[in-house]
């Protein structure tokens, strides 16, 4: 049961802090999405921060088993699986009307200069997700898919940050412009 | 004097909100940072929303101007005119100690979904300066610098969201590897 409360309470905050970012949504609200009696808060956290802390810990969890599940799959060529990949999170990000963004890039955005807490946890996930790129661009390119002409880590590096970029225009067009931008040139152009 | 008072103001505002944010930042602060006595601000700003709309209409104009002027500097080659206004950026941020960021792209990422007014006024930014780039690569396609592949606009809107993403993510590793990467894949590959 205890489990069961602290689960919803992390969940409850994964979709606020998305929706609204970290220093705008009150303590109150998470309690009240979750169903959460006032006052279990600080039982299940030591503060704010902490609580912060282990959304961004739970969602990078959940991310990294999906690029890990989607950029592993053998059956499917290196480059294939990443064009995949990048596809299934434009359609979700048109599914929900280029709201939101992504946490990882909405939080470092907001929280990177205010806590070094949160900047130590957030460049570990960026570092994460961008060797788990580079692992699928070296690949493509011991296949002979895309060419040797750059560290797969820097190459891995800019497919992350412009991803991000795009995702973050997408949220102010509210149109899927600059994301098909992106795959026309990242894959059109550049991993080619 | 008023017009010395309000400048005071949106300079004030554009400060703390590329250091903090919109919703952390609090009227008081604003005031107190500019040397204006409380009270005053309703007399400049119709509300925190209409300041905050006022404080990136500002900050937009310089940047334009700025962006004209660096990418307008028919003595230089497109490419080279575009390298260097990259370049100057890339300085700044490291000058900065990769703080902050960019007011817009930080905007962009709070607000869009927050206030439609903001959405709008943002939107329109990025157009005005997605427009500016596609000017200067649409001479540098002219010109042979670069091939004529990509259409001028899905290029500056690619350009521009991958600089995007290179600024935030160097917020949060603190250092110019990813907008050294940005660098490299762009110049080195992409625009070639």
């Amino acid at each position: 049961m205890a489990l069961k409360t602290k689960m919803a309470l992390l969940a409850a905050g994964e979709h606020i802090f998305l929706a609204k970012g970290y220093h705008h949504t009150g303590i109150q609200e998470i309690l009240e999405s979750a169903g959460v009696p006032k006052g279990s808060f600080y039982h299940y956290f030591a503060s704010k921060e902490d609580f912060g802390l282990q959304v961004i810990a739970s969602f990078a969890k959940t991310q990294h088993l999906k690029l890990k599940h989607g950029l592993g799959n053998q059956t499917l060529s290196p480059l294939t699986r990443l064009r995949s990949y990048f596809e299934v999170n434009c359609q979700a990000l048109e599914a929900s009307e280029f709201r939101y963004g992504c946490l990882i890039g909405n939080l470092s955005q907001e929280l990177a200069d205010q806590s070094e807490a949160f900047r130590t946890q957030l460049d570990q996930i960026w570092a994460t997700w961008q060797a788990q790129l580079a692992a699928c661009l070296q690949q493509a390119q011991d296949q002979g898919e895309i060419p040797v002409t750059q560290n797969p880590l820097t190459l891995a590096a800019f497919c992350l940050s412009s991803w991000q970029g795009a995702v973050l225009q997408a949220k102010v067009t509210k149109n899927s412009v600059p994301l098909q931008a992106f795959m026309q040139i990242l894959f059109g152009q550049l991993l080619y």
